[in-house]
């Protein structure tokens, strides 16, 4: 049991019943994820002593956030209270050729408006061995991106391991604005995760040869990627999620992972989606749990891929499976047979 | 069916499930209301050609709230798109002595920005009757205010009835900014609406000897806040909701109106709760319909007080019923019967 | 247990989530109801062998009728198939000063349609006791009233005792007619059931001096009734049941038996009410099921009240309790007190 | 925005939850629906001005129907009240093997009873441009037939393009009856809409070598069908649909258009299935759309078919997208990622 | 219509709602199945007259175990009252790569208690034409194995037909005990079902070359089994089913059968999953249907698993489908078009 | 913020939908509670540092207890894993003259399996203030009895003070053995809580001329029982709670408090009933949150009855209520308007 700190946003998500659209639904259903907050679930659902940091407004959709994450056994003692409002995200499932559908109600969250003296790192930090933050905690603004400087910098002071997904999101800032403020961070990252999207918007790093709409990877281009990655930023790791999207239904999952010198291909998922939303940090969550507790690196890639293949089956934002799930089928059982 | 035009904001409501807390309930059920909405709705219920006037934002939650209006009869070619969100109400259902709580979300919505240039306001009144505004409207901001003193001008140049129900909103201004800005519109306004509380809070006109809380109404004191209103802005009309507040499951609901020199108390309903917001809204909406159609003093009061008795025993915040309802509680059977 | 037969109409009941009204539902809780079902659902309840006689289509909504019959204990072999549709009525909950409402659709269905070669009362009768029918049955078209003819003139001839509740119904016949028709069956009838209107509306007898939305009852004016009633139709037991509508949430229940020269009037009931639908027919099936045993004619007015009382608490059209539950309240037990 | 004007059935669907059989469903989900009223709800989603005209009971159920047109922005002015009932069809949802099921209960209805005095068409067809119905609305009954071809002719006179989607229904009528009733509306129609079933069971129009069940199309036989559909009836265009059923959860689905002397067969989409009801209605919307607004040839078609694809992945009757989705699809892009 | 008599255990299903896990879901589907009870109902649903016998406790909640089999037609007369209480069991439905999960809390149940004089199998058997029993039963107590016995022993003597689905449960015995106890019953039994681990870990009688988890049959292991377990057992007939287990969203599904010296292997079906428990026992329902009516070998095989291919698509662990059903299935149409 | 040590049972509890009985409901609702569970999360939602003592089965039942328990902020850090089973409860709404119905199925529980050395009470008392028990937990069985002794003894010993509420359960002890076992804990115990026949039934003690059903309270009656009740067993604190059942629907709720040889009587509450399941749990929960913070004896008395009055309003067993929002009503504000 590890301590890790992650810090972001959590928002209240709102999705229409079943596969209906924003315009039919007469109700939504409500849980409360975001990068962060998705990353440290599946942490403390590993076993891990996961704390989130954030700040939700002073009120009972505040309060039902911070209840969320204690819920799942997340550390909730460094959610800040204040500020103006819980962001929103409004999330409408798709299938087949409908692609799922996100309407952003985020601005003026109390997180995006927190304030560097809102956070004591030197605290939070005690006792962590980890420090998890994605590329949307400083899009959400530039005070919170200070506020990250100043995490990273107490994360290398007190010895954590920090990882970065660069996740980029073109709502919240431009590529050009992202390139410069995330180019900060980067000097403390040791483990990098991103898409293949994100290292092009971010630092504008290029896969070469590979049609992402089309479902086919060129295993070529993202070590290409890996490696302009790490000579640039001299990360330790660099995680790539390789996801084919056959259609909002189906899609192809799978990962590589470039460290100490050596490109690691995972196996391919064929995934029957259920919700796809957070599958992403469902890898970085795998990925941080399996990097912290020693697994080789490609028991770690494999871990990494079987959670997040798992987290595409599970309803809301963050991956409800535990470590033994995850290795029945990293083991190779996705035969799916009836567990009694 | 006279053509009725509202400004006002209509917000997405959020409602925890039956009786839960925001902190237990899994999903919120959804609804599209607001305080010049609710009039709006009412009003198509009745028959007339109602417009609503409005600025949601270009995204499907917008289109939601459009189709809202739409599917109960309302004129929606008015409401503008553009602008940043829409607002946002959590509201959840009290009982017994626990008291019904609303959480506002509602900042930084599309009709808070909305501009004086957003509004035609020439073209809206052709053909109409009446317009109606609230309190509400003019507390999301300055530019709105100032889109409603335009509305006034408008209505009053175009020959319309003017209503106004002052609607106080401590959470959106003070009294000495809404005494104020109010007080510019009273001039327009031939109708006004208040509770027991708009007249101090707004204008600092105090109704003596009337306890809220303990649910005893003191006529005499609401003669004297109709009187002193009609002496300083010259109104035609000036009608006040009484209610009396037993617990959150069980209201005492009546009216007084003031007209042509005379006061008209209305008969008291006894009122098991369904959904009490709005409550004051279908009041509203009753008594615009009433006076459009030139119902009697007593018949116009006596109509406003059942609708509104009968929103209370609604779902939502419109009130959704007919004036052929309406009239059979005015006629005297409250007695539930059912109807086959 | 006793073999008691109940022929009539079992129709699709569809009615929107809670409190909402028609045109807000976004669906419909489906149960499977109709007076005469009614009553056949309370006497298995009961432990009594309960066969219903009717006519359904031959689809999977008729199936579904049979089901929920079957369910709940009932004989369906007498249930035929065939005709065009199964019946179906829309029923809308009120509250408070808002009636609940009722819309029919009921026309066209197979029971409507059915004709005297349907059904072998010879072969159903065996080995009854009891014949129950209402005055809903012979409403449904004119062969239909020669069936429950039939069925009156098999009864006799088997030596069973049969009740009617007149129930009448202005949707589907005059007063005229109802009485004309209705006047055929008397002499076949041992226990003839009615509320303070079906007298007057099918055999023009009149309650004296009876204010029904008002509440107030006349116990003089029931006597009346009752020994008019059995005056002209030379009834062994006549019962009539005394609703005082406060409001559609609370009503007060309770009822008069003339039996043996003597009238019992039932302890009253205060009600808050969760599902007034069927609340006569529960009166009808714990009135048959204690006479049927033989209970003094106290016990059989209170154990009906009793039950009938239950049955306002309970959703859907049937009476989901069990004697020893009619008889805790029977005894005086109406605290409300958890049973664990 | 053009002004379109849709002729036919509204009914209420009545669905199980979920997967659930009829038998088993507690409750069923309630949308209105019918092949021309979710044509109407298509062109209003593309933001034609879409009219309605139909018959509804006047009762709340109607007004259901009518506000859930409006809800989607249908013109509703048009939608007599009077008649009988509305309408009612049951559908379970199949999956895999087990086929999706209806179970009519339409017969009756107040449409299925409309006169020709119902319908003031010239005053309907006032600045329209298109006219649209189906083969169901002329089954309902002989008198609604005679309504249809005083539309059709009004519609030739006042300069509108027909289209007519043939819709065979064997509960409705025999291939011998609708024959000959269709063949008077012919030669009013412009643009015919069939597939591969309908041009054999209404006018005896075969395609050869078509093995629908088993999924395989044959390009040749459907050349065949509108080859001898044009040159029966001198349509300027006839569409079909190119259905292939692999299960109840999965379909392949196509289309082409004959017109202008040329075939066009659009792309094939392999769909999930979520609600495959009303994918041809929606094949009818997407194609009117595309042919009032001057797309080519092959554009309509293409439009037309990815509308419909889309419709398969969207919950009731109605296809609810927007231009811009269709033509995102249109464009090539199926592979449903997130839009966020 | 034959007498068939099922002896087993019937448990409250609780399932979390949708996909949800089960630490996720604020409420459980509640459906009543087991083993035998799935078998029963699926031959009250084809017609027959079956029988369950078992034995629940005398509450609320054994009654309703026993209103959801009278629900769907059995005769729930030798359905015992007594004992402690109802089985429970958690079903959670996976999906893709996520298994579902089974949580057994059926300890201690009615049926677990019950004694050898809680059945009076003469009486029970009368007129009965078959006995089915699963390896279920006996594995839930020792006493419970001797009223196995008695069963097996009555029915023979009174000329049933008696078949036993092996059904190993880990969870209640071990292969040892399961072995010996399963060993006594075997003589008395005609027809033997099992999938292909049963016959292993019950009699250690193992398939060559079978790789279950990969999805590959081997129809030459499976004669192995089958051949070996007659010659142990001197079965009249056995039948193994064969699934594939791709994901727990699909599967394939076949089934062999050999009697009269033949092996009949039926064709395969690619099934997209709803609802997959239940499926071996739908399985037994239809075979047991199609033995019992003499169809021909190869047309019994067909018709149960069609039969349990279609029970793969629906909610709950009963096989709601009729005779007429699968016959179109098992007749070739497997394509899902919609029968209106 | 003080730590309170609670111990005791959580158990699920399976409630109907709505009104509906268990025969009825297509599901359960599913809370987990207990009486002791119920007063932990009362403190916790107060602010206290809540622990809350317990065995739970290590399945994902069991966790889901405990993540109820951590989503309201209670330590679950001594919620030991391990013995059989979660145990169950059913709980039917009541309504009006029906009572709520809870059907237990509690048996075999891990907690009622516990042995002494699953709890190491000196870590657990470590840093605490408080420790509370109820007569359900050594209810459970003999060797749980023991633990509680054991945890009285260490509580002494670390100078904590200890409150008991005496909750007598018929169903799982005689009043003999309940006298005799809980004997043995008063020596420890410092507050105890009772209602007006808990006093009776496990020690008694008689409270004089109490008509409970009735709903009539003597005064004179709950201080001889306080007074004896003292005598006997020397508490610091008597607390007696006194219903009055009016119906399932409406209730009398008031308490007494007899401390520092002062009686205390609260005022009264006419409570409309949401859900009174844990009303005397809440009762106690406030109690020594007042009593713990120094409240004046009078102030403790009427935050405990406040407390309780709010939590018959609110869904599910525990008392969702802030401090704040008891105070409200305390003050006086009972009238349920709406809070803003």
């Amino acid at each position: 049991m590890k301590k890790v700190v992650c810090f972001g946003e959590i928002m209240l998500r709102l999705a229409p019943v079943g596969y209906q659209r924003f315009e039919q639904t007469p109700s939504f259903e409500a849980v409360y994820g975001g990068g962060e907050a998705n990353v440290c679930v599946s942490l403390a659902n590993y076993g891990e002593e996961a704390v989130f940091v954030t700040k939700v407004p002073e009120n009972p959709i505040g309060q039902a956030a911070v209840n969320e994450m204690r819920r799942y056994g997340v550390d909730t003692r460094h959610m800040v209270r204040g500020g103006e409002r819980l962001g929103i995200y409004f999330c409408e499932k798709g299938a087949s050729q409908r692609p799922s559908k996100v309407v952003y109600d985020r601005a003026h969250s109390s997180i995006s408006g927190a304030q560097r003296s809102d956070f004591d790192w030197e605290k939070i930090f005690t006792g962590a061995t980890w420090f998890h933050f994605t590329g949307i905690t400083p899009a959400l603004g530039d005070a919170v991106a200070e506020c990250v400087l100043d995490a990273c910098k107490a994360a290398k002071k007190a010895g954590l391991t920090t990882s970065c997904d660069l996740n980029f999101r073109k709502n919240l800032w431009t590529s050009e604005k992202a390139g410069k403020v995330m180019a900060q961070f980067m000097p403390y990252v040791d483990v990098c995760i991103a898409n293949e999207e994100d290292a092009e918007k971010v630092f504008g790093i290029k896969a070469d040869n590979t049609d992402i709409t089309g479902g086919k990877l060129s295993h070529e281009g993202y070590k290409d990627v890996a490696t302009k990655l790490k000579e640039r930023f001299g990360f330790k790791a660099v995680a790539i999620t390789l996801r084919g999207s056959i259609s909002a239904s189906d899609n192809n999952w799978a990962a590589m992972l470039y460290k100490d010198n050596e490109f690691y291909f995972s196996r391919n998922y064929a995934v029957h989606i259920i919700d796809r939303v957070g599958g992403g940090d469902s890898f970085g969550g795998g990925l941080v749990h399996a990097l912290i507790n020693n697994y080789s690196n490609s028991d770690a890639l494999e871990f990494a891929v079987a959670a997040s293949c798992l987290k595409h089956t599970i309803e809301g934002d963050h991956n409800h499976v535990t470590v033994s799930e995850v290795k029945a089928l990293m083991g190779g059982d996705g035969s799916g047979r009836v567990q009694r």
